[in-house]
């Protein structure tokens, strides 16, 4: 039997404590430990890694404070567009989707790509079609609708003027990414978000998942990293599972999910100094945000270079871990 | 100065010389030739990579037989939905379009998300209001419309009844990939086709580029490996451009185009042996298809493990290789 391991993550960015209530803090706490009990268990049970990172992210992603699922940020238009993805380290299948709308679980639908097709990624109308046809669970806009997103909006259509004019110069270079790296001036108000786990189950099998809401007032259907394999969610049995929150565009361009199983690979790191030679790397060209990781021995890697990262892991010795600040 | 290199590709799959024309392959070979010739020339004139990779790859999308820009394969509504991506290995920068409509060129419009954004992917709806506010050609669903196509559209329509059929069951596990890797009884019929080049300037600078018009009857907003940094198309000047064609979703789990510079930078392989590594690797896990790559000291890669792969390349000392089978 291996060492079970799982670890999760509901965002990284600019979350100081100095700016934190304690009700507020308590309720992240909760949402947390509320995930990683739900992935713990399932474990525990010798379950699958596969299971257990989606039933943890299904979890976060039903908890109103995070950046998917329920609590997802509004698009330029008012609406909810939702990234999600999943690979199973087993086999080497993955399944993601982008800018799906009305789906309550969009983790749960990466799944179905992964098992019900023979594609990793399908996006926008066609995912939802999709979605339709493997009747998933639906909801109205209300349900996707909370207070603290909505007020998020409207400032952000407030200060990011640029976004609401269709100029050519408004849509170069001067794009702001809210929701994910905020605003310092909207801290707590403007909760981050995009969640994710990584797990090792007691065969030595690993999976990760990640889902996100994306950008608060976000145009022209960008897609972020969550849904590319091997930039924001990645796993191999191999080497490791890993599922990363930032500004995307970053994780992106370095592949940093891959990157850190390339580095386990090809130069023989271990999972603790791939993964902070990642986030070392995303810092060296401006990139802020963090990744959750684990092997197949049981070891979990936690790093972000952002002020907080919302984060939980649980391990062999069974004790939880819970933190938020650096 | 460095040694310029210049190599392309205009798709791998089942291409066997007993069942091509004389005229047929002269017309393939006349393709190529004008694409590298149009890369060459900038290279040559101490142009930059990314401007000989978006060139060259503009003369594949605008020639009818390839997959890509206006010989694009039709989608199971009989319309074009096309992707590309380019990356810029001197800044590290890449952008990319998924399934953009009556877009003349999307290496064009996958160049300004680069340069205009601060984004690197924007697909479908989106993506389309962005070319227009970018002001990049248009053109009716006429200009798409070749013969050879919808003969291709009409055939999978036929033999791949389930692709129509909406019940859940058909859409699991039985579609298949028709356009990249080809049906035995359609080779020369359905061309194949995905496009690309990779090159290196003197200065010692690297780029990518990829375009392709999808696959076959496809649906559900599917996403290929084209439009993946990483999977297939990624370039950075301490390794390599890679540029990648075939079977998209094994590109996309095992991040070819970056494998290929992840080898090079974390276990020191040549980029010769690299690139053979990855596209042995894909052989491994049941992939087919190829790739072609460049570094910056001029030296070229064209490895594949189909049986044949419309490929060209140009090195420093002038001459001009074009190739179609094994």
């Amino acid at each position: 039997m291996n060492k079970i391991a799982l670890a999760i993550h509901g965002g990284a960015g600019t979350i100081l404590k100095s700016e934190m209530t304690v009700e507020l803090e308590r309720e992240y706490r909760a949402g947390l430990e509320n995930s990683l009990k739900t992935g713990w268990e399932i474990l525990q049970k010798n379950g699958s890694a596969l299971d257990a990172v989606e039933a943890a992210t299904v979890a976060l992603e039903n908890f109103p404070l995070f950046n998917a699922g329920r609590g997802a940020v509004f698009t330029h238009e008012g609406k909810h567009e939702l990234d999600a993805a999943i690979m199973d380290g087993a086999s080497g299948k993955a399944g993601a989707v982008a800018f799906v709308k009305n789906v309550v679980n969009p983790i749960k639908l990466a799944r179905l790509v992964m098992e019900r097709t023979e594609h990793i990624l399908l996006g926008g109308d066609g995912a939802n079609e999709f979605a339709r046809e493997m009747k998933v669970e639906f909801a109205p806009d209300d349900y996707f609708f909370t207070e603290h997103r909505y007020q998020q909006l409207l400032q952000a259509r407030e200060t990011g003027k640029v976004q609401l004019d269709h100029s050519v110069e408004a849509a170069s270079g001067e794009w702001r990414v809210a929701g994910e790296i905020q605003n310092p001036k909207s801290k707590i108000q403007n909760p981050i978000g995009t969640v994710g786990a990584a797990a090792c189950d007691v065969f030595g099998n690993l999976a990760a998942a990640t889902s996100t809401g994306g950008m608060t007032n976000k145009r022209f259907g960008r897609v972020g990293d969550t849904p590319i394999i091997g930039a924001g969610t990645y796993a191999d049995n191999r080497t490791c599972a890993v599922s990363c929150t930032g500004h995307g565009e970053f994780f992106m361009k370095t592949l940093a999910a891959y990157d850190v199983a390339a580095r386990m690979k090809y130069k023989n790191s271990s999972l603790i100094e791939a993964a902070q030679e990642v986030i070392e790397n995303l810092r060296n060209i401006g990139g802020e945000g963090g990744l959750v990781a684990v092997d197949a021995l049981g070891n979990v890697a936690l790093p972000f270079n952002s002020d907080g990262m919302y984060r939980g892991s649980m391990t062999a010795d069974g004790e939880m871990r819970i933190e938020i600040y650096r």
